[in-house]
């Protein structure tokens, strides 16, 4: 066969149009050749010119397992902050440096895993229950908030220009994916339509329509049967159909193996691999594809089937600049970007915003000069825990030991134990748990004040394969703190002296015992390569703290339906009636908000048209600090709605004594509701709104530790169909 | 039974010899309560008010596995400062740490594994070969070094009141131990009469006769087919009739399970327990013992054996303050001479006195200001890699990447990457070994100079079981750097950048790639927690290195003997003809020492007599720095002796343009020889002394890379036998 005639000049040939540029290239391969680009490790193909390119990169929270990057806060922090524009800034700083260390890596003739343009975040999933382990890589439990940070991400990663994208983002895993991790090769989510529409997919719809991700990446689990990698409704009439989505569909990595393998979906992995193709997913994670060959010759698919996945891949590609030809757009950013003073900057501000203040009876700040302060437990020293999971390298990771050490007056002793290791197992067997609760007495005896820093870390709550927490596979079976911790806790508290706790875990943990006992109690997520700086500094008075929970807290996991369970009901603050210890959307400052002047543009609001709500914040307190306005809905209607759902939310800063006013517009679609079929109406009736500084307790009507202002709105006129 | 009687006060009674104290104690005992005081977790003995005893605690360079301590550089860079009076300081250091931490430790209720006063270092085996794991605990490769900073570290530990030390020092594993670590619980070291005595026992028995340790560890092998924890020759006419040892001897952990089981030398635990309790071995560190109250019901001991063991060690916890009656000696140290700020700079100082410069084509020390400095490597940015083995937590370890970027100008850049991990494993079997060559290469681009910090660490190096190195069992098959690391560094010399190389290791390695083409090449070891502010001191010329190798680097794992053959031929500078890489005793300075004057006291030496050796030193270069003056002695003799033997080092630090005159005293022991039967002899004929800063070269009979005096000595008269 000789070779197909191909000039590769025209693959940057502007008087072309994009599609018969790749058109002009897809008709040169072979179909060896189009199978082998459908796979994550796409080959060369050396007499066209066109280079090896692997798909496989990770950017979570930065530029992840390919060396130094700027590590920012882990995706549960960065939701904390409730701050879209610091999402959109930090983004931007990843899809930077993401440029910049490929083109690197090119230059040096590395085009290897982790080295690519595309990257297989965000993680968009709802974490609607606290014992999944990859909770920590999401947004948290609302789909609301999620929306907003995973459309920042997207937006902010692939930059300003739609048509030429930096790097391409990845919302995953489509959908309803969020445990169990131990069998998540095998699982089978079961979900009613309601949820899917109304809790599973927004986030996903928000990421493709508004964020125009370019990729998007498909779940290990079934979705009510069928695999979500090969899911003719989810893959075609959702993404496609109604969400008009123009980009290509990577599998979850050894996914479409799982289809012939613990799925039992298929008989061949020729079968898999064509299923998968056939109902829309393009890209193969893992080997699976090389039996699409197969496939063709035993004719479940036809070549014209693989033509139109790999059509998708090679636009991906050209936009991209992985064709072997320059885009102009490529010229910047320099490698220096990488862990630039700015973005060095940018981390720590990020971490500063992502702290989330519990409890505090006034012990912090804490007073200066301060003479002794004593650091103990297991997450203190260590940096690792800064990170979460898929993570980069920081090239100068500040611990919360290391950050009180260089934050605190050069007067102040800081002494420091590790108290008990994180999980109460040594390295060997040999050996009974590492127990340094003495050590720890002895110190919070010698101090003026114990932080004690406490929580898990990814080697606890983390991915199937991965953590190390192999009883329950990367999940928890409950939420208490592991090892000797409570122990260690109860052991210093005992000593009399003022006790902050700082919890570093990607998600909730039981601090009944620290919310009744502790003087001080932050909630710090894992903060990133600044953080212990960050958590210092709110010890010290030098930040005032803003986070809010992006998850509820409960009282305890019998408060929660049964972990593989998907149906909503009882889950999360939108559909919990349980009382949590901290709500979502929970923080404390150093300072106090009020509210006042609540207002709406229409109080007899006609269906179609948007609503205008108003609100006057004032800081009554004596310092500066962040206020995160929340706006909530709560709707009428004759079939089961969220009892909350968090519709606005705004960060304010705002100076000791001045006030602010914040304005939300809420659209139709804000208005919607979704019904038992997974229809979404906007309907005649009454809507509460509460607006405050956290989410309104059902109970009291009031908010949860917050100011709270609350109206109601009657929305009059025709039910209206919406797209769902 | 009714309690016999005992009066507790008796213990205290100073009208009462130490043996009247303690026998009052013993005769109250059972034989259930003696044996069980024979085992390392030693049980309360509430009717008599004796409180439980965990025998176990390590502290090889510092206080190990109970929380924080000072973690001084590990011993074998230790060795390499050839400076016993630093160890002495570094083992009072760890002394005083030790006692305070216990005591902190008792006060808070807690007599816990780690947390007793019976340190079970030093390890003053003699690291025979370079692919043990476990050679990094040692002093090296030299039995007279490895003495001599043995008994530094035995006096330094327990203290100058020989009858109330401090704490306990236990010189291990007696004897011959050093290897294979994946066969160690039923190995038999094959080993000559005049090796043990030549090489493997004089440094156990300085620390014994000179030391005055209070304990001794039997060793997991068999010597000469005996177990070394129950052997009459070892333990009964060596270290009992000859060196006249009045302590404790402990087994190595699970040590007397071993004698029935791998080694299968007894049929039964009884057996195994009875036979070790009659050779001499005290305590148990494992659960065998219980096994002797079967031992005596079946006749194998009589309790009075029992009772001999019981009594050392009641005799020790007498000593030591550990049967609940306090010493007055304990009042001091404090508590807060842990971690104290003169322990601090004690391990900064240990950490300058250990690098050994091996190469210097005068890129270093840096020129300043320099603009940008890349750190690569593997153990650039890892922390624990300072800490070696059989360490405690550094409060705030300074890594080699850190070092850099605090000690270098505040205008100076300093960029990072790992290059690869140190090992070309990663943390999944998903991966590929971690690339990141390309980023180093890109970051040598940017910079004036490349620091590249590789080597080994003690997951790498270890011991059996511990170590993660499977293939080898802790051991190291060959000396190659591990993964990656040779193409790193041949990737980053290509952009043509200066090269420094530091190497961590606990070991030698195959440097001959880095001995070609590195403008610097710096021995690091693992040099505790602020070895990476000494290694960038001396990079940037703040500190001049004077180290020494402590073991020999060979050009290749085939220049040396099988690894299980414990016969010293061929191994060692004392007896290896293949020229090395760099010779034991060899290190490099910024500045230039010259010798000058070599005499002697006598060059017809009656033998009896001692020998006065005098030289004088000149610091003929531009700089104030160290150097290691060394004595070696060449026999002559009927039967093969070493080819050298150091007999004598000090450490001076001269300052630019001066001089100073060493004199070393050599004794009749030091004039000796051991013949084939182990006999100890000085006998007539001439003695070549070679002195000057580092080995004679047998070649050229100039020291190697160091200036070098020789001279020759006549011994006469008859010959006298010595102790061996």
């Amino acid at each position: 066969m000789s070779d197909p005639p191909f000039d590769r000049s025209l693959l940057a040939d502007s008087s072309l149009s994009e599609d018969q540029r790749i058109d002009a290239l897809l008709n040169c391969l072979t179909l060896d050749e189009k199978v082998g680009q459908m796979m994550h490790h796409a080959p060369a193909i050396e007499r066209l010119g066109i280079p090896a390119y692997n798909w496989w990169n990770e950017a979570l929270h930065g530029v992840a397992r390919a060396g130094v990057a700027t590590v920012f806060p882990q995706a549960i922090a960065l939701a904390a902050s409730f701050d879209t524009a610091l999402l959109d800034r930090v983004a931007k700083a990843i899809g930077m440096e993401g440029l910049a260390k490929h083109r690197d890596f090119v230059r040096h003739g590395d085009r290897g895993l982790f080295k690519g343009l595309t990257f297989w975040s965000p993680n968009v999933n709802v974490f609607r229950d606290p014992r999944w382990g990859r909770g920590h890589e999401t947004f948290g439990e609302c789909p609301f908030l999620t929306g907003c940070m995973g459309l920042a991400y997207c937006t902010g990663l692939q930059g300003d220009d739609v048509d030429h994208p930096r790097v391409a983002a990845t919302p995953k895993h489509f959908a309803a994916h969020s445990g169990p991790e131990a069998c998540r090769h095998g699982f089978n989510a079961e979900v009613s339509i309601k949820d899917l529409r109304e809790t599973y997919l927004p986030a996903f719809r928000r990421c493709i329509i508004e964020g125009r991700a370019m990729s998007i990446m498909g779940a290990y689990n079934r979705l009510n049967g069928e695999h979500c990698c090969a899911h003719p409704w989810l893959l075609g009439q959702v993404l496609r159909d109604e969400w008009h989505f123009d980009g290509y569909v990577v599998s979850d990595c050894g996914a479409i193996d799982d289809i012939c393998g613990d799925h039992q979906l298929a008989d061949t992995p020729a079968q898999a691999a064509a299923d998968a193709v056939d109902a829309g997913c393009d890209l193969n994670c893992g080997e699976t594809y090389e039996h699409l060959i197969e496939a063709v010759e035993q004719g479940y698919l036809s070549e014209a089937d693989i033509e139109r996945s790999v059509r998708r891949l090679l636009r991906a590609r050209l936009r991209l600049g992985l064709l072997g030809i320059d885009r102009s757009t490529d010229r910047r950013p320099d490698i220096n970007c990488v862990d630039s003073e700015e973005h060095q900057s940018l981390a720590l501000e990020a971490g500063r915003r992502s702290i989330v203040l519990l409890k505090n009876d006034g012990v912090l700040p804490l007073p200066q000069p301060i003479r002794t302060i004593g650091v103990i437990g297991p997450n203190a020293a260590d940096t690792a825990v800064l990170c979460g999971n898929y993570h980069g390298t920081p090239s100068d990771p500040i611990s919360v030991l290391r950050g009180i050490r260089e934050t605190a007056s050069s007067q102040t002793r800081v002494l420091y134990s590790e108290g008990c290791d994180i999980i109460g197992r040594n390295a060997s067997d040999q050996f009974p748990p590492h127990n340094l609760i003495a050590e720890a007495v002895g110190i919070a005896e010698r101090s003026d004040v114990v932080i004690a820093v406490v929580g898990l870390n990814a080697t606890i709550e983390g991915e199937q394969g991965d953590a190390t927490n192999a009883d329950a596979g990367g999940d928890r079976k409950d939420l208490r703190l592991p090892g000797l911790q409570p122990e260690l806790l109860e052991a210093v508290y005992a000593t009399g002296k003022p006790l902050v706790v700082i919890v570093l875990s990607g998600s909730a943990t039981d601090l009944r015992w620290a919310d009744r006992h502790a003087g001080a109690l932050i909630q710090a997520f894992y903060p990133g390569q600044a953080g212990g700086k960050a958590v210092a500094e709110v010890l010290l008075g030098k930040t005032n703290p803003a986070g809010r929970l992006p998850v509820t807290f409960p009282r305890s996991v019998d408060d929660l339906p049964p972990f593989g369970s998907y149906a909503m009901q009882g889950r999360t603050y939108r559909y919990c009636d349980a009382e949590p210890l901290y709500p979502f959307g929970f923080g404390l400052s150093f300072t106090q908000f009020t509210y006042a002047d609540l207002s709406v543009s229409n109080k007899h609001l006609p269906i179609g048209r948007q609503l205008e709500v108003r609100a006057t914040v004032t800081n009554v307190g004596q310092r500066s600090g962040d206020e995160v306005a929340q706006l909530y809905l709560s709707m009428e209607a004759s079939f089961p709605t969220p009892r909350y759902d968090l519709r606005g939310f705004k960060r304010l800063q705002i100076s000791a004594g001045q006030s602010c006013e914040v304005t939300f517009m809420l659209s139709p679609r804000d208005l919607s509701v979704v019904d038992q079929q997974g229809r979404r109406f906007v309907q005649p009736g009454r809507v509460r709104l509460a607006v405050g500084g956290g989410q309104p307790d059902p109970r009291s009507q009031q908010l949860l530790g917050a100011a709270c202002l609350q109206t109601m709105v009657e929305l009059h006129g025709e039910p209206v169909r919406l797209d769902p």
